[in-house]
């Protein structure tokens, strides 16, 4: 089966509908996703941005979160701003890298998302982490005691690097077993059509 | 017939396909498209930059070289790196809002971005200007005396600080009637929706 990597950063706010988007809409094009959690941060830094672009341009914060409430009321996704914006996604992101070993990994990120940007909860604690990870039967100190060890926090500061070396400066971002990059919630079709493809072809 | 106002800048890439779909897009949604240059240089320039993201951020930039020879494979449009890019456009924006006083206003604009992201050319001079304007049976110079006379400058700063004002951060950007933005592009299918349900609803 092809295959496509779902680059996210869990305070992306277009991470939340292509996250929620993306599953159905790959069993239908015949692709297995990848979930690539990674950290825009020292991204953004390094092209000279201390916070979001939508933090650093008025114009364009407000349009992005008018564009959002209307994109999920669309998608019928529950929909809250979170505060602060962005989120702290570090230990999001660590714990999610641990529980994407895990066959219930791609299910507690929804669920990172959807506290998030559904209810507007802060994704930066332990206890919200805790709350999020006790569904899935496992105990929550022994996930965040992996995700804070050293090799785990390795893994995603080298997950972080690999998403910069392929040329991702946003998130969500879809990139295809051939090296094809699409940016953006708007373009997951087009990144499954072309991860398809590549099989085909 | 409901309307949507389509905002591009002649310097803008992603308004090149956009300028290119539209017409037929709005033709089966039945609404009225305004065509509406303006410039994103002064935008820009109250957000801190001196030169377009693209060339700010070379990521970004990369990946929208890519994507948009891609997107114009896809759309069986020419494709040819104009340069220097961004190109000046403030002389095609200017002709253009006195083509867009006459029927062929529309046609001209899609000759402009032809010339631009089809063959290459640089459009910010009165040879290149004179050369689109001669299949329209009109007198170049006269045209271009039009363009250059201060109440049509005077207009273009207008549309410019119009456009600011609708919360305008990008190009190309669709706006209904009732006042909603779209940003991009991708977006165009979605903002021909809202203009067409603006008249049902």
């Amino acid at each position: 089966m092809p295959t496509l990597d779902f680059w996210f950063d869990f305070a992306s706010t277009y991470s939340y509908p292509a996250a929620m988007r993306i599953a159905p809409l790959a069993a239908t094009a015949g692709v297995a996703v990848r979930f690539r959690p990674f950290l825009l941060g020292p991204i953004f830094q390094a092209q000279g941005w201390d916070s979001s672009p939508f933090n650093l341009y008025p114009a364009k914060g407000r349009y992005m979160w008018h564009d959002l409430e209307r994109l999920c009321a669309e998608l019928a996704l529950p929909f809250r701003r979170p505060q602060p914006f962005p989120q702290p996604s570090l230990l999001a992101a660590r714990v999610a890298l641990v529980a994407l070993s895990e066959r219930w990994g791609e299910e507690f990120c929804r669920a990172v998302f959807r506290a998030e940007f559904g209810e507007g909860s802060r994704i930066d604690d332990r206890a919200t982490m805790a709350r999020l990870l006790a569904p899935f039967g496992v105990d929550p100190a022994a996930v965040l005691a992996s995700a804070q060890s050293e090799p785990n926090k390795i893994l995603l500061r080298e997950e972080t690097q690999a998403a910069q070396q392929l040329g991702i400066f946003g998130a969500p971002s879809f990139v295809t077993s051939d090296g094809e990059l699409f940016w953006g919630n708007d373009r997951l079709e087009r990144a499954l059509a072309w991860a398809a493809a590549v099989k085909n072809g």
